[in-house]
Parts: C-alpha cells; structure tokens; sequence
C-alpha cells in the first residue's frame, strides 16, 4: 500500500477561516498564523475565474501550499449538495493524511459563510476551529458612517431572497435593519421599501473596503447594476448620519 | 503664546478601531497599523481599574505614546453626557495640535460601541476614519459553533436592557436571534424565553476568545454570576449545534 494513502495516526484539523470583508489588511492576526502555517489552502471559486477569498490573501500565501479550489456554480442557479458532498471529501483526504487545512471564507465563516456546508460534513469526525473575521455588515456600517446599533436599538438582519411579505414582516419595527444579498433582488427590496416608506432612508453600499466600494442613497441606485456583494442599511430612529 | 497652544495647520486625524471581541490575535492587520502609528491613544476604562479595549492591544503599545484613560461610571448609572463632552474635548486638543488619536473599541466600533459618543461629537470637525472589527455576536457564534445566519434565514439582534414585552416582539419570529448585554437582565431574559418556549435552544456565552470564556445551555446559567459581556443565541429553525 503505497504511502500517501495510508491514513495518518493524528489526522488534521480543518480552520475556518474568517478573512473578512475585502481589504486584505482586514484579516486578522489569527486568521494569518493559521492560513500560513497551513500545508493545504481552500476555497471557493466561481466555475470560471477567480476566487474572491483567495484574492483577500493572496499576497500572504506561501510557496508550496496545496490549494484546493472548489468550484461552484454562479448564482442564481444554487450548487448541488452533491458539490458540498464531493468537496468535502476531497478536504476529508487531506485532513486524513495529516495535513491542517485553512478553509478560506471571506467575512465571517457563520454569517451566511459556505463553510457552514463543510462544517455541517465533517463535524464530528475531524477537530474543526472557527476564527471569527469582520463580517460584511460591520464593514459597510463603516462605510457609510452609520451607527450600526446604539444603546437599546435592534437590529433585523434580512436576507433580500425571501419574498416581499416576509422581508416586510422581519423589518417590522426594528430600529435598523440591513437587508443583505440584494444583487438580482435589487427590484423586490425597492418595492418594499417604497411601500414601507423607507426608501428614503436607505444606504446602498456594495464592494464595501475595497477599492471600487461603492455607498449611495437607495434610491440612486441602477437596479441593473447591482452585484450580489450588495446590502442597503436602514435607520428608521433618529441617528447619525454624515456622508 | 506658547508652541503647544498653537492649533497645528492641520488636524490630526480621529481613528475608530475595533480591535475585536478579547483574544487580542483577533485583532485586523489594519487596526495594528494605525494603533502603532497614532501618537495619542484613547480608549474608555471603569472609574477604577483596568481598560478592556486596552487590554486587549496592550502588547503591540509603542513606548512613548500619550494614552487617555477616559473613566466612565460602571454600569447600571449610564454616564452623563457631560463625561463624553469633557472626553471628546480632550480628544480634540490633540487633533488640534496635529497628533493623530487612536480610539480603541472593543469588538467593532458601531456594534453598540461607545465610539458612536465620540463620533457624534466630533464628525463634521474631524477626519474620522473607522476600521471594523471582529463584532462579539460572531466571536459568540464561533464559539458554540453555531452558524450565525446561513441561506435565507433573517436574523434579530435585541439589547437585553429592553422591557419584556419589546423583547419578545422583537423576537417575533426570526429563525435566529441574539440577546445581547444580558448582564443584570438576565432573570428578564429567562422569564421571556421560558413563555415563548425558547429557553431550551437557548445557548449562552460570556467573555467569548478570552481564556476565561464560558459556553453553557442557557437554562444552567446561575442568574447571579452574569457579566456584563454576555449573550444567548437562539436558533428556531433546525440548524447545527454539535457542543
């Protein structure tokens, strides 16, 4: 039996990596021990073309590394639990000879992060470490210069997927809300919020921390135009707001 | 009139950093950045005793640097706005001379971070730059390993200092729901989670990252011994909990 294919008497962990919301100098100290002491580097990417985590640290990764792309379709079509299921086996070998593999999942891996798919596979037979990063909401909360939440306020968190009557029913009365993966729901969201009274109130931000980050009043925005790294925050109490 | 009185011809520059919810390697490249570089920096401290937020970055502190212990009153007396005044006045003295100030947020500056006092008082007069941070609600998540909010789930994040009823409203009938600050309003939280049926999905985490972190069903948790940096997470929908 040749080498490579015996199992290793300690099998590896697998780290879930949180390297935030786009500016690589976001990923936190943690995040890049672990990336560079890693012998086996993966990530998601688009069928075609280049992954959007890798890209986030692509300046700190080390000769010799094994990256692992695991490719899955673009939106809207969703992958195939099948993708997850053959991903995840291809990681499970890895962490079976022995070696550690730095799971790379830009912002947090447990906020709506597709490390939740391998996490939900190989708990439980592997050790697993999750590293928090800067979520995508905190960043463009920044962006924008609005107080995400202050002093007794709550906040709704909104996935622009659903449909009409429930993203209107989850904003209910929340002092804020922020209403996430808007890309083709761009549409949808315009009317609720229109209907709600809250279009005026609204920030756009799309690509927040990097260089072609974009914030905008909601209403100025091209509905044809916006991609799925897209979330609009939304202050119905007073608060600050200066740009 | 003496140099140091001098308003310098151009201001210093005012940086909110989120330096993360405690483990201080969960601190960005770029919060490190600027806290090394910033001749003056500021952060909140209790009227005795030691700062959080400076406990966290005190290894990367630079000798020479001028700190500002702003001292606040412990909870439950919130601190008069007087306090904040006096603190961003300071604050401003060494903009004015030029000096660029680092104002350390524990977590993430707009995630209910004090730093939204400061911003209030000083935006319009200031360059103001804020750097987000690790937010606790998913240092919390990580540490359960609780995936936060994945597909299309919606998500509610409620201050425990709310009255019963907000809370439960505010609950409604969001797939996840983080209560954060519980501290003394833990007994209030239990009694609501307990009527709407929830205490039992109910997890609880204090002091997330930090050595001293506790992870704990919710309904073990001794209403007497609750910090003030705590939270349950509430998952309604299915989901994954594997400790």
């Amino acid at each position: 039996m040749p080498n490579a294919a015996r199992p290793a008497a300690i099998p590896g962990r697998l780290f879930g990596l949180g390297v935030g919301p786009g500016d690589p100098e976001l990923l936190t100290l943690k995040a890049l021990r672990l990336l560079r002491a890693a012998p086996v580097v993966a990530y998601l990417a688009p069928e075609q073309g280049d992954s959007f985590a890798r890209s986030i640290v692509a300046r700190w990764l080390v000769a010799g590394q094994r990256e692992i792309a695991i490719r899955v379709p673009m939106q809207p079509k969703p992958p195939s639990a099948g993708i997850y299921d053959a991903a995840a086996a291809e990681l499970a070998t890895e962490l079976d000879r022995g070696n550690d593999v730095a799971l790379l999942c830009q912002g947090d891996p447990l906020f709506y992060g597709s490390f939740i798919h391998f996490f939900t596979r190989l708990a439980g037979r592997y050790r697993i470490e999750i590293v928090p990063g800067v979520a995508s909401i905190t960043a463009c909360a920044a962006a924008t210069s609005i107080p995400l939440v202050a002093r007794d306020e709550a906040l709704a968190v909104i996935p622009a997927t659903l449909d009409e009557a429930e993203i209107a029913s989850r904003l209910g009365d929340s002092d804020v809300a922020a209403i996430v993966k808007l890309g083709r729901h761009f549409s949808k969201v315009r009317r609720v919020l229109r209907e709600l009274g809250l279009a005026d109130s609204a920030r756009y931000i799309e690509r927040a921390t990097l260089p072609n980050q974009r914030v905008a009043p909601f209403a100025c925005v091209d509905a044809g135009h916006v991609p799925y790294f897209s979330m609009t925050l939304i202050r119905r109490r007073g608060g600050i707001r200066t740009k």
